[in-house]
């Protein structure tokens, strides 16, 4: 349920996505993808599986190898087509993804899902996962990376997800998506 | 959503829940467990990871180690505590099963959640996941093992759930749910 925020949505390539609490989601239509840790190791990236098909009557995800760490998220639109390349990124801090507008996101643990199949930087404004000198993983627009003389990443940036708010009057209803 | 039929309730201990399509989940209560195929290598089934772990503003499942197949589930009430010593074990003939009334259950995949931390063969009526003799998964009640001497199984079978329905008019409501 992307958030409709005028002030981002021209800035930014990347759908940004609030998790709801009682979030609704069919059982059918959810989506399990690997999840690496930003701050620990960043070779995990490379070594998270690719391949996570789901199938059968009950929708069992099967990775070609095994992983410690995963996460369900809704089949929003832009998840469909990840089993294959798909990757969560958990940061601890929003800030880390170089937004124009920094004040909304402070202190707030935020995923980044990541695809492992677009790896070439293309576009300006798309956001891309990248390893920072000497470790680390960031997040930064094609534009900055161009700059830098980067022209592969560790994939392009597909959608950011926020957790869940308190307060919930700035959350959608089901009717205002489609 | 546990089918209410009274011809096997009086019979089994063990609630037996139909899927539906669409069904509706709170992304803040589904659990994510670790899966068996009950037809390779029945060893899996000592592998599988068993702590599963969910946490964060997310729900980020962690296991103490890799594991390839999972499944995302409502938390149905038997799956509560099963963040240790839970597995699925999916079966794809649900025959496998030693019903009384046998006549509703053929030719049906099953998933079989097993709680590896209750193995003594306690209960009569209870079902219990065992190894056959030469290999292969089965399940059997506590009598019958308990007439073969089997005093320790893999785990007690604390829940088992079939498949959608392409008809839904078996399907029991949001409200007739508590």
């Amino acid at each position: 349920k992307p958030e409709k925020d005028d002030d981002l949505e021209y800035r930014v390539r990347v759908p940004v996505v609030r998790m709801q609490f009682g979030e609704v989601a069919e059982a059918t239509s959810v989506v399990v993808l690997p999840v690496c840790m930003a701050e620990e190791d960043t070779k995990e990236i490379l070594e998270a599986p690719l391949e996570c098909r789901s199938g059968g009557d009950f929708g069992v995800v099967e990775a070609e190898k095994g992983w410690k760490r995963w996460v369900v998220l809704p089949s929003w639109e832009p998840l469909a087509g990840l089993r294959h390349g798909g990757v969560v990124v958990a940061f601890s801090d929003a800030r880390v993804i170089p937004w124009k507008s920094n004040r909304w996101y402070k202190e707030e643990a935020i995923l980044v899902v990541t695809d492992r199949n677009r790896k070439e930087v293309e576009v300006d404004a798309a956001f891309y996962l990248a390893m920072i000198n000497g470790g680390g993983l960031k997040v930064d627009t094609g534009s900055a990376l161009k700059e830098m003389g980067v022209k592969e990443s560790l994939g392009t940036v597909v959608l950011v997800v926020r957790p869940p708010k308190e307060e919930s009057d700035d959350q959608l209803s089901d009717e205002d998506w489609e």
